[in-house]
This record gives structure tokens, sequence and C-alpha cells, in this order.
């Protein structure tokens, strides 16, 4: 059973077919947010905290961590901000972290300071890319994203994506790395612009799981992208990919309809025990409440379901205390 | 590739692995709705009228009828009422119908007056149903519903439930009765009491589809028996069961989490050519309108998916103007 072990300082979650899907909490990255990107660049972290703590609190499994705030000249600055940006995070919230750059130099200097085992995000089949990030995932022990494109750009042919994975996982072996820790992104193109686009991650995700045996993920609101009400499609897009194989994804695990969609396949996927987290949410919920994302004061769902339900380490209340901050 | 057909008088709608999703609304049935029982023991037929005319108006592909008010005397009292609650409910939308009884003779007297190409729910693996049923699907040449339960009862075993899908397939093919016409129900069990409900199913819908090239339905709100929130247990079933090959579902279209999950499973699956539908349904959205079921006093969206999305012929405007009504 492919099992990847991601961890904080102080809470281990397993990433893996029989376990609660693994839900990567995407807002920690300036990437299109002009407002948060002029923020970090003046060592402004207030919605960094916030963003980290409302994450935790809706019930991220993980957060992704990006300090990409320029593409002027990354490699002097991100790494010292995307240091900065992980130790305040992690400082905030017990959950594992995942190193998010596309500076190798970046990757370098935040997994010298992460705590726990961060997931590494990412590498990609390009020869620069392989021979830049996997010994750095080799020398620190760390599990890696594998996107499935390589110097000829995304294929859209499924079967060069899958090739271009398999041939990540091959390198990483060559490189000491486990399948077990690569966990590969078969790319999700966006369904308004190819018609065929859910049909083949399905497709992928079953021939990943059962040819190379790894976990999985993806940038998950890539499939709604142009069309109207997104937050409906990427709902029904997540019970198909986990019911395909998928275990995890980057996503927005502040919108209620995406979450309420995660929990309900968990249940229906068998891997939420007795339907623990369903009931434990949902048994005082109202028609519509789900509309509305849960206040950050409240009680974290995230300490119940990243320990309970995620199959992790349950810790002390330092989250819950902190999400009240 | 297996096209099961279904019509009314007018309009004609296939089920198939490249079709939309095929939603047979459920509302038109007095088990457990004792007020709906005795009015239409009165003969009072209000609410199947407006059960009828909601359910088009929400987009179902076809309706469910059934006219099981007593359990008492059953045989004498339900073929009656059955032809007069087809005969309205036919009257009223073009939409096409499935026949529901226990009683053959019901079935049977609603055959005789039916337009059409309705489906007879249901048969299962009873040899005493097999030999009542059977004859009268081939003598109308009509698809039926096939309940893998047998003499033994329902088995939590899914080779078991598979295996009488299979022999009443056969059974069906000794009849003369293409595989084609049948469509099978492998049960849905609550998955609050079975925590394999969900993987059974997915498997059992795999099975079906590759090895017995059959259609495929169910209860679909079973599922969520006994739990919280129901409707989000339902709405995340229905991408995941869509997702392993089932092709239709007796399920309530009034509700319109659930519907917005078929219509994203319909784009997810690619049989909602280029969004269309979707785009259609959603393009002024606004948050939190999901929750309430749409009015009946508008154009019925049932005409726009049942004539350009579910493949079948679109007709005049005769049940937009009913749905006014």
């Amino acid at each position: 059973m492919t099992r990847t072990i991601v961890a904080s300082a102080t809470r281990e979650i397993v990433i893996g077919f029989d376990q609660p899907f693994c839900v990567i909490g995407e807002r920690i990255n300036p990437t299109g947010r002009k407002k948060l990107a002029a923020e970090m660049i003046e060592g402004n972290f207030e919605t960094v905290k916030k963003d980290a703590l409302e994450q935790a609190a809706c019930g991220a499994t993980m957060l992704d961590v990006n300090a990409g705030v320029t593409s002027v000249n990354p490699n002097e600055t991100e790494p010292g901000l995307l240091v900065q940006t992980l130790e305040i995070v992690q400082g905030l919230v017990d959950l594992p972290l995942s190193i998010d750059s596309s500076v190798s130099g970046a990757i370098e200097a935040a997994l010298k300071v992460a705590k726990g085992r961060p997931l590494v995000n990412s590498v990609t089949g390009e020869e620069e890319k392989l021979e830049a990030i996997l010994p750095l995932v080799k020398k620190y022990n760390v599990p890696v994203v594998a996107i499935s494109n390589d110097e000829t750009g995304i294929s859209m042919d499924p079967d060069v994506r899958f090739a271009v994975a398999k041939k990540i996982v091959q390198r990483c072996a060559d490189f000491g790395i486990p399948a077990h820790d690569v966990v590969v992104d078969p790319l999700v193109m966006p369904i308004g612009a190819l018609g065929d686009a859910g049909r083949q991650v399905f497709a992928l995700l079953r021939r990943l799981r059962e040819e190379l045996k790894v976990n999985t993920t993806c940038g998950l609101s890539n499939i709604s992208f142009g069309l109207p009400h997104r937050h409906g499609i990427n709902a029904g897009f997540i019970p198909m990919v986990i019911g395909a194989g998928m275990t995890s994804a980057i996503m927005n695990p502040v919108r209620p309809q995406e979450m309420e969609a995660v929990r309900a396949a968990n249940v229906l996927a068998g891997t939420d025990k007795d339907c623990m987290t369903w009931i434990k949410t949902y048994k005082d919920f109202k028609p519509g409440e789900h509309a509305a994302p849960p206040p950050v004061a409240v009680v974290s769902p995230a300490a119940a379901e990243g320990g309970a339900a995620a199959g992790g380490r349950r810790r002390g209340g330092r989250e819950a205390r902190m999400a009240r901050g």
C-alpha cells in the first residue's frame, strides 16, 4: 500500500489510497494576488497569517507555501522571502507544509528551516529540473510533487503525460527516492476548452494508481477555468477524481461547497470511518449554510479532521487556540 | 454501444454510456407519503400534477409513476389507479415515463394505455416475478429495470448481486429481450450502516458495464439514509456513480444540489457537449442560489436539458407552456 508521509514538527499525515483525501490549502500564494504580493514584499504577513489560520479552521490537511512575488529577480529575493513565510506559517499552525517554488535555491533554503517532513512542490520531467530538485529531495528525505510535463511542454496526449510521469518516477528511483515519495500531478486541463479533460484525467489517475502505484495530486480548480459557477464544477470533479484514485489536491479549503464534496467523497470511498467526520461536521447542518464559509474564530475543524479523519496523530489544543486568535 | 430507448408520445430519450445522466423523477409515489396516498384514493390528483410539472421544470429526464396507495388489496385497486395516474401525467408533460408497481396486473394495465416506450419498473431475480413480468416486457417491446435480488433476498455479497443481475439478463434473452433493454439496479445500501456500500456499488457498476454491457440505475437517496445533511452525501455520490458508469437514477430532481451534481458530472464525463447545459443553467448563478428550488412557473429547463442535453428529440413549446400553468 502506497503511503506518502508528510509531517509538521508535531503532526504526521499519511497520503494514501486508504486515507481521507489530502486537502493541500492553496491560498498562501501571491501568484495572481497583487495585494498579497505587495504586502509580502513590504514584509507585511498579516494576510499570510489570516490565510494560514482560516485554511486550518476550514479543514485543510496541509498548507502550500509559495512566495513567488516577482518574476524579475526571483533567484535573489525568493529564497529569503520563502524562508520567512514558511517560518511564520509553521509557527502559527501545526499542519504539514508544501514548499512551493520554481526557484531551486528557494526550495533548498526552505528545506533547511522546515520542521517535520514537508512536501516539495515541484519537479517536472525537464532535465534541468530533475538535476536541480531530485538531489535536494534525496538529501532532505522528503516527498516531491512530480508534474507530468517536460521540455516539450504539456502534451495533450494522456499517454505522453503518463510516460513523462513514469520517467520522473524512474529518475527518482535512480536518485534513491522511492515511488511512494513521488506524488504525481497528471495535469488538469480546463474542461471548458477541452471536453475530454475529465475523462483524460480519470483514465490517467487509474493508470498512475494501478501501474505506477503512486499517490496523485492536481491543481483542482483548473478544471473549471472559464466556466460560470466554478465551485459547482469543482465540487462535482472532487468525488470523480477521488473515485478514480486521486489522493490529494491543491485547492481552496475555504470554499464550503468544495470541502463538503471532499467530506462526502471520503464517506463514500470508505475513508471516513463510521462517517464520524461527516456526522461531526453536519449534524446540526441547516440548508443553505454551506454557501458561506465558517468564521475563523471557531474551534478548528482541522484539529478534528486532521486528527481523527486524516489518520494523523492528534495533538493538543494549540491549533484550536491559535485558530481563535 | 448500449442504448436503451424510452419515449413519450412525442419525445425520445436515449439512456447510454455516451449520454447525459438520465434523471428519473421519483416524486409521484405515495409510498411513505400518507397525504398523497389519501388524495389519490379520493381521486384528487392535484399533488400528482404539481409533482409532474415541478419535476419537469427542474430538469427530470423522465418520470416514475407509482400508485401503490395500499398494501391491503393492491391487486384490485392498483391497476385502475395506476392507469388513471399515468394518463394524467402523460397528458400533462411530454417526458417518457417509468411504470412503477409491484403488481403485475397494474403494470400490464398501464402498458396498455402508455404512449411511446415506457420503462417497466421492475423485475427481480425471483422466479415468480420473472415469469410474470418478462412476457409483458416482450409483448409490449419495452425496457425493464432489473433489481439484483432474488428469493433469498438482497445479498450483502456484491458477487452474488452481480450473479443475480447476470441471471436476469440471461432470462431476458430467453424471452427475446435484448440486454440493451435491461437496466440493472445493483442495489444501493445505506453508507451509514455499511461502510463498504459505496465501494461495492462502484465495483459492481464497472462490472455491469464492462461484462454485461447494460445500462444501470438505482434508488439514489438510499445511500444517505440515516445520515445528517443527506443532500450533501447524495450530491457527492452522483459524480462517483457517474464516473463508475451508472447511466440513470431514480431520484428527486426538485433538489437543486443533487441536480447541480448531475449537471457538473455530465460536463466532466463529456456528455454535456460544449458545456451548453451548464452554461445555460448557471450563467447568471449567484452564490447560495442552489439552496432553493426554482419556482415551477418558469420556462422549463427540462425542455432544454431533455432536448439538447439528453440527446432526445427536441419538441415544441408545449411543455414549457404547461410548466407555467
